[in-house]
């Protein structure tokens, strides 16, 4: 591989598959210089898809054919077994072999988790995957890990996500010391469960900038960097988060309907409103990596369109170009030596 | 007791103490004709508080001396062991003793809990209070619990939430069979931890009309009644929640600052702003209850102000009018009598 990126994309992934992937793919390479695209799927329903666009394979935008699909609710252990064909497992594959330097998918997120780790195996040091995601905060973005990929974590593991989160921060958004919170229900030492309190003592004693517990609020405030908690919470957050995003965006639509005079309200409102809409835009902040891995995978959200399945490519280029899962490593191999 | 109704307040908890109880206490009863209310807390402070807002001591405004004021940081222990005399115990008391049908205060989560537990006694068949509030969605709103009262929650105690949360939301809704939801990270079976899914063994095999697993966004989408959890992601996911809204209600306000002509249209679109702004006031929202307990105590958010603690006071008078406690009792009697 030379300075330029190659990037492997599940073409048939997601609920709208080569209709998000497909127009995604031709405008990341249109941002990106450097960077070079590798359709996985079905090669007759790509070359048909990308003849639809008008474009057809080049240096640039290759297809690599991948007979098989994972279905949006095929179980994972099944994908693994008996889908060694399929467009997310071949992406994968070409990570593995050094083809490219990351995929992407919008397909099934634990076969995509399952699938990954299999093929790609973790890091040293690193027992589980967690998927990190930036989280749009009143000042910026707020790292968050896991999302999802752990339901049950140990207070080790909260540790093990305390670093990659913090390193991931340093190598994409260049913050020299991350400040470091772990989620809880109270700020104060005696809160939280036990595994909360056991996490908070190995990452206070570890050298990354822990600022202490936080809570749900302060995660969209942005007095803080990377914000660690097991899965079933992070989910839990970021979907209540979502559902109160989408309840006030609903509502407000909902206001200016009224009367006659309100919709001329919103219309004089409009720029502003369509300012605000585009801050917050969810697809702004599509693609979640699975970090822990040796290899880079980024996680789109299933329902993405082409602008969302572009920003999860835009993050993929980003984890490429600052090396994050060897920068992972080598910060762990450190911390062991120390250790 | 008459028909009428008694509440003590615990006019000296929370962060704003008196200013905000007593100006509370005098519109609720304006707007409540057959409720008195028992202020409690120092005498001298108290008399000299309603002097400054031109009242004396009525029939149905009456001082209850306490000598002791438990501290918003103070450890739940200590503040049960060494404050007997607080106006928070003082006003449990007074439940306990039939003086008031139910007692609210802003003060300190913890030592409220501690000492409701103590003093009042969990209902037969019920392990641990939770906390339970409604929360504002698309269509109304769903009432959450467990908010943060129990960190760590065995499927028992989630059987026993949901019990308690479904039969609140039929005494103070009027909802024959409210829907009732197990907060989850996914809709299909194969998700979420250990815990959750044994919960939804229980709740299934319960009389009440469980409609399966919902996320974190489902709560605010309006397609459930009751949603369980336990307290840590409870909390987590109703603090999330405030936090987007603040962020999006800031961002608002910052967008229409931006020039001159932003300003204007601010000043165009401001009812419908206001409007919005009414309807998730979390002030409206305010008070939560402690359901187990052999009696009612409702818990103010600690900073709230008087038409947000008034709410607290709405809440705890609806509840009375409802007989809450004795109506989850029978239900959970006749369940186990079924058992």
């Amino acid at each position: 591989m030379s300075n330029a990126i190659t990037i492997a994309l599940d073409a048939m992934g997601g609920d709208h598959g080569t209709d998000s992937v497909i127009p995604a793919a031709i405008s990341a390479l249109d941002r990106h210089a450097d960077l070079s695209i590798v359709l996985v799927g079905d090669r007759d329903t790509l070359t048909h898809c990308l003849a639809r666009q008008r474009v057809v394979e080049h240096d640039r935008l290759r297809i690599h054919h991948a007979s098989q699909t994972v279905g949006m609710d095929e179980p994972p252990a099944q994908a693994l077994r008996g889908k060694k064909d399929s467009s997310m497992r071949v992406a994968i594959n070409l990570v593995k072999d050094e083809v490219a330097h990351a995929c992407v998918s919008a397909g099934n997120t634990g076969a995509l988790m399952a699938t990954a780790r299999f093929v790609l195996k973790m890091l040293p040091g690193i027992d589980r995957p967690a998927i990190i995601s930036a989280i749009p905060s009143s000042v910026g973005h707020t790292h968050m890990l896991d999302l999802g990929a752990n339901v049950d974590c140990e207070a080790e593991h909260l540790l093990q996500f305390a670093l990659m989160g913090s390193e991931l921060a340093r190598a994409v958004e260049g913050i020299e010391r991350p400040r470091v919170g772990l989620l809880n229900i109270g700020e104060e030492d005696i809160k939280g469960n036990a595994n909360v309190k056991e996490a908070a003592k190995l990452i206070a004693a570890s050298p990354l900038n822990y600022i202490g517990y936080v809570e749900g609020d302060d995660v969209y405030a942005g007095g803080v960097d990377v914000v660690v908690c097991d899965g079933f919470v992070g989910n839990v957050a970021l979907k209540s988060a979502e559902g109160v995003a989408k309840m006030i965006g609903n509502a407000l639509k909902q206001e200016f309907r009224r009367s006659w005079l309100t919709m001329i309200a919103g219309a004089i409102a409009y720029p502003v409103l369509k300012r605000m809409r585009t801050r917050f835009d969810p697809r702004r902040y599509n693609g979640a990596s699975l970090l822990g891995l040796r290899g880079i995978v980024i996680k789109s959200h299933g329902g993405a369109d082409a602008l969302a399945f572009g920003n999860a490519i835009d993050i993929a280029v980003k984890e490429v170009h600052k090396s994050v899962p060897s920068r992972i490593e080598e910060r762990i191999s450190a911390l062991m030596g120390q250790g």
